[in-house]
């Protein structure tokens, strides 16, 4: 009888991980239990799914499930939830559309069962409260706002899900209220990056409440959401709700069984991907990264990353030795024209891990004026004890968010201050400014050491 | 008697050079001697003012003499060309407007003297025999398009500076033709790279003669070039000719002084930017560069390393300590639509070095497709006995040929092929597809290393 991998979750980790472990084995059975009815989708793109920007959700599916069947040869099963792993038989329990039971007996195990989101309010199961983190969920919000023309969206959380739905909703023409219950936009980004930011939303029209923590979906009977009631006595009519207040990892299917969970509350692995039970893997939004700036356990669920460990968790599970070491904690997103992207700590981040964390703001272009060059701002974080890099945020127009990939270099590299001062980056009027801003940056964190 | 620094010359190295002196030596008395009527321009935008994109001179110009002497106390004397230096008695001797003799006395002492077209043909004297390497030829050349329209243009050498202007010329309407007397446009480019950048050309109606050596320039006597002749019995008819066939550093005026060339005939300099003179510097276009890669000298002549030698010559000079480590040799250029980069050594030039050179090309979206992503070509090269990667090219519309700063920063740190499997690059649809190219050669890589 040959090897069996069962994984539990069929978006991009378990996909990952699944296609991985096929090409290294070709004669392993692989089984997927994906509780939904579909697979392989790009979560990424949902926001501009809902914006229009992507014409139909076919184009989010990478692969569908034939095609992993027939040209994959991996048993895909739709609308297969499981319920219990026992591990000391290796059995999987699922419950197939909903009710029947299956019992599936596995070798070896990867459990890809993603993220939930964390915010439950009362109300939230009207017809016109959404999330935004399945493809289901984005083709109902769409078709939602293609039959009922809502005119007044409030969005709760303003993480860069919410920022992306925010856009969405603006192009297809509604009144966008964000409800923050901290006092900034985006977590852990620095002021001067937040400020551009919050600029933005303020020309594209979207109102901004910080400090406005949503209590509750007000409607009346089982009707529609008619708004949202925060803070002491605060309420912000709607015809539309989007949940985007964070999420959690779904660890109950291996903490039921046994399986470790971590400090920060996902499914805690090795470099390898395995969990504290010999051949059970996790990978993505339910299980943690190793982060490689303050060398702890961390919980930074993303797409791509998602994508790595699942990978690296199929390579394993298949028999060879793959090792992923870790993430610097690198995001890139966008509201209309202005990027945003983000690699390694905040200050207040690093201060909280220890670090003299020290920062400089400054502006640089992207490329000539007359090639249509933005300026844009570049923030850069560092240990003042070492000169250590620790983190760097952008905010600009054109391409300048992009440009993070190469501080995210540095600190895979554990670079310092002084080794960015004159880093060879490329210099052409139609691609760049002579100085990049990160090397401005660098210079300018020089001086300030300087003086300190 | 305040300490004197004196410059020879006052474009990218020269200006930076005596700028970051004032800052940090208010009191210093600097002196720029500078042969031509301008100082400060972007050389490397001389190819968008011969095209018509960049409309005025001026806009080339960051700060003129001008603003120099009132701003920042720089005495900048123009029509200044230094003829000799005696380094007993620290001295510079100059003719001013090309006759009357001047004595110029320094403490500190930066040559800042650039480089000059390498090669010389008979006939290159004729009125429509152009280069483009000063701001003063660029205006000739623009003003000589514009009154004779000329319809015939022969680009010798295919640098990146001829590609440069050749674009310049297409959109000005002319019939171009490049001879390059080597097999391959662009000095060590790869095959597949080179390949694309063929392709453009064709695309856009240039004529590229690849191995044809030009010979003499012809015409009949004193009147305009009339064509070129090229290997033994090759010629081409022009209206206009124009030399790119690579650079030499200018260091006569050093050697005749005593200061030390180094074996790749550019000026040697130290870390701090000092020659084998103590308190005589070089920086830019007439001194050697440090490369990270080789660990060897090299000449390597471009605007953003000419900055930041200057930077840091100028910093030693005023008695501060600064250093120049070097450069892993990047280079960004583009012909039209089409972005081409380069980091570190080619296959060829690695082996050259006695690296077991290895490469693979992949390709890979810049951006989700719904976003206008384009496919682009990457080469990874990596030395098998180490792994350790030695080098980096790219091809590709969009902000593809940017990305190479990433793998600059690779080389930077001494990365190998491990180091880059997972690295954390920023992902969202706007901007990234979930796996970089980098990412994918890498991957590439790793599985030839397991196959060789």
């Amino acid at each position: 009888m040959p090897e069996r991998l069962v994984v539990i979750g069929g978006v991009a980790a378990g996909m990952s991980a699944a296609s991985r472990a096929r090409k290294l084995r070709p004669e392993m059975e692989i089984v997927v239990l994906e509780k939904g009815r579909d697979v392989s989708y790009g979560a990424c793109g949902l926001p501009y799914f809902v914006a229009g920007l992507v014409a139909r959700p076919e184009e989010l599916v990478v692969y569908d499930a034939r095609f992993f069947r027939e040209k994959r040869n991996i048993d895909v099963r739709l609308e297969h939830e499981a319920i219990a792993i026992e591990p000391g038989k290796k059995t999987v329990h699922a419950l197939r559309s909903g009710s029947q039971p299956v019992a599936v007996r596995y070798d070896k195990l990867i459990l890809a069962t993603g993220a939930a989101p964390v915010l439950e309010l009362p109300g939230s199961q009207r017809p016109n409260v959404f999330h935004c983190n399945t493809l289901a969920e984005a083709i109902r919000l769409r078709r939602f706002l293609e039959e009922h023309r809502p005119q007044r969206a409030v969005i709760i959380g303003s993480g860069y899900i919410g920022l992306e739905v925010a856009e969405a909703l603006v192009r297809r023409g509604l009144e966008v209220t964000i409800l923050e219950r901290s006092n900034a936009v985006l977590d852990g980004i620095e002021p001067e990056i937040e400020q551009k930011l919050e600029q933005a939303l303020a020309a594209h029209g979207v109102k901004l409440r910080k400090g406005a923590e949503a209590k509750s979906i007000l409607g009346t009977g089982e009707g529609p959401a008619q708004g949202v009631a925060y803070g002491l006595s605060g309420h912000e009519a709607a015809d539309l709700v989007v949940f985007s207040a964070g999420i959690r990892p779904r660890t109950e299917l291996a903490a039921e069984a046994g399986i470790a969970i971590g400090p920060t509350g996902a499914i805690a692995t090795d470099e390898r991907m395995q969990t504290n039970l010999p051949g059970h893997y996790a990978a993505g939004d339910c299980a943690e990264v190793h982060n490689l700036v303050t060398g702890k356990s961390d919980y930074l669920p993303l797409g791509t990353t998602a994508n790595k460990q699942g990978r690296v968790a199929g390579e394993n599970a298949a028999g060879y030795a793959a090792r992923f070491d870790g993430v610097v904690g690198t995001l890139v997103t966008r509201f209309f024209e202005l990027g945003l992207a983000r690699t390694g700590l905040s200050v207040a981040q690093a201060r909280a891990h220890g670090f003299a964390a020290m920062q400089v703001t400054v502006s640089a272009y992207t490329r000539a004026k007359y090639f249509g060059g933005k300026k844009f701002l570049l923030t850069l974080i560092w240990d003042q004890a070492s000169e250590r890099v620790l983190g760097c945020q952008i905010a600009g127009e054109d391409d300048a968010a992009k440009r993070i990939d190469t501080a995210a270099m540095a600190l895979h590299a554990r670079m310092r201050i002084e080794d960015l001062l004159y880093v060879d980056l490329s210099y052409a009027p139609p691609f760049a400014p002579v100085w990049e801003a990160l090397l401005v940056a660098a210079n300018e964190a020089r001086k300030q050491g300087h003086r300190a």
